[in-house]
């Protein structure tokens, strides 16, 4: 397979880490990555932001710009979005993470947030993934829902081929035929992405499974397996969330679910971060 | 499901008719669409574009804009490639299509093409649709090869909300378990489409089933099924080929397919176009 | 690929002609074999069968095991549906065929019907396939939902090596991501097979899409593809049939098929039988 | 869904144990069964045998009968492999499983196995399902590699209905279009089957990855999913193992695996078992 080299581990035998205002993401710590799927309002991103702040998560999430399979939908607040998500970082020290779907707003997002993200319906938007590579920022690249893992390091290799080597890949389910979850979250991508790449891989347990009730599971499933760590959807009222609500967790779920990490992390001979 | 409500059949129940330079897609007729995968040469192109005109197609394609799994492989001729396929548009007197793989390069080449397709890869790059949807080129939307149908026409909404109506929709194949081909050509996408929207439907025998023996059974297959058209893949030296050589035929056999397709055609009280 | 060699073309260049009772599949004409999917009594299947037998087909269909998915589904009427079709057989003049389910009913479904089909479950059930390899009856092979196409052709292997090589392959549609459809006809798989084996394909067009509407543009497609011909289900009361009523044409509908089929087998220098 | 009831958990809240000689599956423990893939022969049974239950397994996994995608593979001691593993269940004190292929073998492999097992290709043998649900044994019952989880409970349902009981589900990968690893495991299954079914779960990180690398990461992955167990293949030698080598761990990888799996148990409130 030539299509990608530099991504590769064979001539890079040491992990990647990717640094972010003190974070640091693949340095064998499992880095916790939270917030609400989609910016609505100040008070909702506050509420989340505060909430998954308080319960350990380093990272937010929170996004600007949505993807949406209709037109019709909600397209997210755009600027006015990344705005509250900066206001969100300083007041609760964290960095945060947010998509861009066309190359002509790169230069945009880049000027709110710290890390990019390349979501699964434009993982083999080459274009979008070279203007990302002449980036500073981090860019986090979501596996396409139908990508092989050779497709997806191709792809991480277009961003680092432009000379932007902060990379972070995210598993976020693959589509099948399987009907029961939204996709199927594959798992054997981290030891697989380990042992053919040094870039750090994270999972998505809510985007994947699409059920509040597979988040836990799957969150420490992802933790299992070896990944660098994960990004979850939390969110203050899921019920009248705006985009994927049925997969969002409560804050009080959350809270639960990092003591029930903390504790399989030490069990693994690591932390969360 | 509303998701997508302006192509569908329902509120529309007439066949949408593309008129592009005198030739008519979704009349009825079976248009034929053919040329090389990529302008690579004046030469290569114009054997390509002279054949395929002498053996009765009335529309060419050549791409100037290669989506390409690998940064390193070939990604096409761009803006000299345009001006190629517009030369040989005067010579043969055939408008002609190309694919465009980033929203900042619409302008460019819609200020060549007739026809703007949309690959694959790109089939859910909503802010690329929306573009397009303001352009005043007929635009040619392939299914990703992980769509579902209804994905599918909900990409085509997104070009129809922007107001512009001259669409054509394209299978070119599925990814499915299935090695033996490059793709799975969903046939029955050609019956299924045309029950639920108004939209033409053309076919592409030659990057479904990506090998040059499979070309002609799915051309055939393409007219039993019901489709208005298709897209053929002829080059005049496949094994040179910079771009799916595998898959191209030669202006010889591809002259003997239309002689068949003809016959074919007639039996199914339509003609080539 | 050595997983099977019997079924290969490659050491056995000229095509296998399956001959029963006076019907030879694979001899270069179309062989159209249709009934009910289920007996359900004497009445429906005679209906069915001599509705089926005016309008040129020449092989009757008609299970008596059901695999249903759920146990509480009907499950056929077991050797009273075989004698049944015993009878249809003697009046209207047409060899039969009909699924088993078990390699302990080989023997009871061979003591009756001229064909015995292998169902898309029991692909790989290999015991069954052995039992079936020493029969003296003409074994007809579906392909799995699920199988490649190699695995297809080492499972025929299996029944060849016992030294049955009357065998008859049946694409009927495989499991993909799209549920427009029931199953993805795989409509590739008969040029591959005719490439790779030299033994004859049909294929499935009222089982593989699962409505109505499909039957008719799937076997046209099976026709220009090159298949050796198709199987159908026609019942007499759709809205009553006990199994897959929605995908059943009725007698005036298949009546109509056939005439359009005949134009089209015409054209492709060939004939239905 | 109708089409399975018994093994809902709807109208049987509380969990299924199966017992088998002193062995509880689905009690809350993790039940760990090893062994050869494969029995192949006295000495190397016994040596994988030794090495496991040294390592802490508490059930024996070697087949008799193998399910052989080519006619020409080895398709196992049959009847010899049985009995060398009642002698193995004699001397290492541990109950074991064996695979059954055919009806016509159910009361074969009954009378010297305690679990039978039904591989992933006859999932949907709704004969040999019935078979089965008329025996005493306990019976494993694999995910077929393209089933849905509805459909798999399904075939649950036609062992229950049938009087037998004692039942274990085994996750063990499905076919997608991914082709880094042998098949993908879906370990969302877990946690969904836990939602609608009382039966217990166990998964196969042996055959799911067909990878010895990733043999680890899936068994630590499917117990932080929640599964009630596991199986995998231990060889003695496995460069030298006449089915699926590359997947087998020696018996110093499992122990080691053991000792990481204890830790990960305990931080999880269960324990190996």
């Amino acid at each position: 397979m030539d299509a990608y080299k530099l991504v590769t581990r064979s001539d890079h035998p040491e992990n990647t880490v990717v640094s972010v205002r003190g974070v640091d993401i693949g340095d064998g710590s499992f880095t916790v990555i939270a917030g609400p799927c989609a910016v609505e309002s100040r008070e909702q991103l506050f509420a989340s932001a505060g909430a998954v702040r308080a319960a350990g998560a380093t990272v937010l999430r929170g996004d600007a710009f949505k993807p949406r399979t209709s037109p019709y939908a909600f397209q997210g607040l755009k600027e006015e979005g990344l705005a509250l998500m900066a206001e969100a970082r300083e007041e609760f020290d964290m960095p945060f993470v947010a998509e861009v779907l066309d190359a002509r707003d790169v230069a945009l997002v880049a000027s709110y947030a710290d890390i990019i993200r390349v979501g699964t319906r434009n993982m083999a938007n080459y274009s979008l993934l070279q203007e990302l590579g002449r980036s500073d920022r981090v860019i986090m690249l979501k596996r396409g829902f139908t990508a092989t893992i050779d497709e997806w390091l191709t792809a991480a290799e277009y961003v680092y081929n432009e000379g932007n080597h902060n990379i972070v890949l995210v598993e976020r389910g693959i589509r099948t035929f399987e009907t029961a979850t939204r996709n199927t979250l594959d798992i054997s991508a981290v030891p697989v992405v380990k042992r053919l790449s040094h870039l750090p891989i994270i999972v998505d347990p809510s985007h994947s499974g699409g059920h509040k009730y597979l988040v836990a599971p799957l969150a420490k499933v992802g933790l299992a397996a070896g990944a660098d760590g994960m990004m979850v959807d939390v969110h203050p009222n899921p019920a009248e969330a705006k985009v994927d609500g049925a997969q969002a967790l409560l804050p009080t779920d959350f809270t639960e679910l990092m003591g029930e990490m903390n504790r399989l992390a030490a069990a693994l001979d690591t932390e969360l971060s």
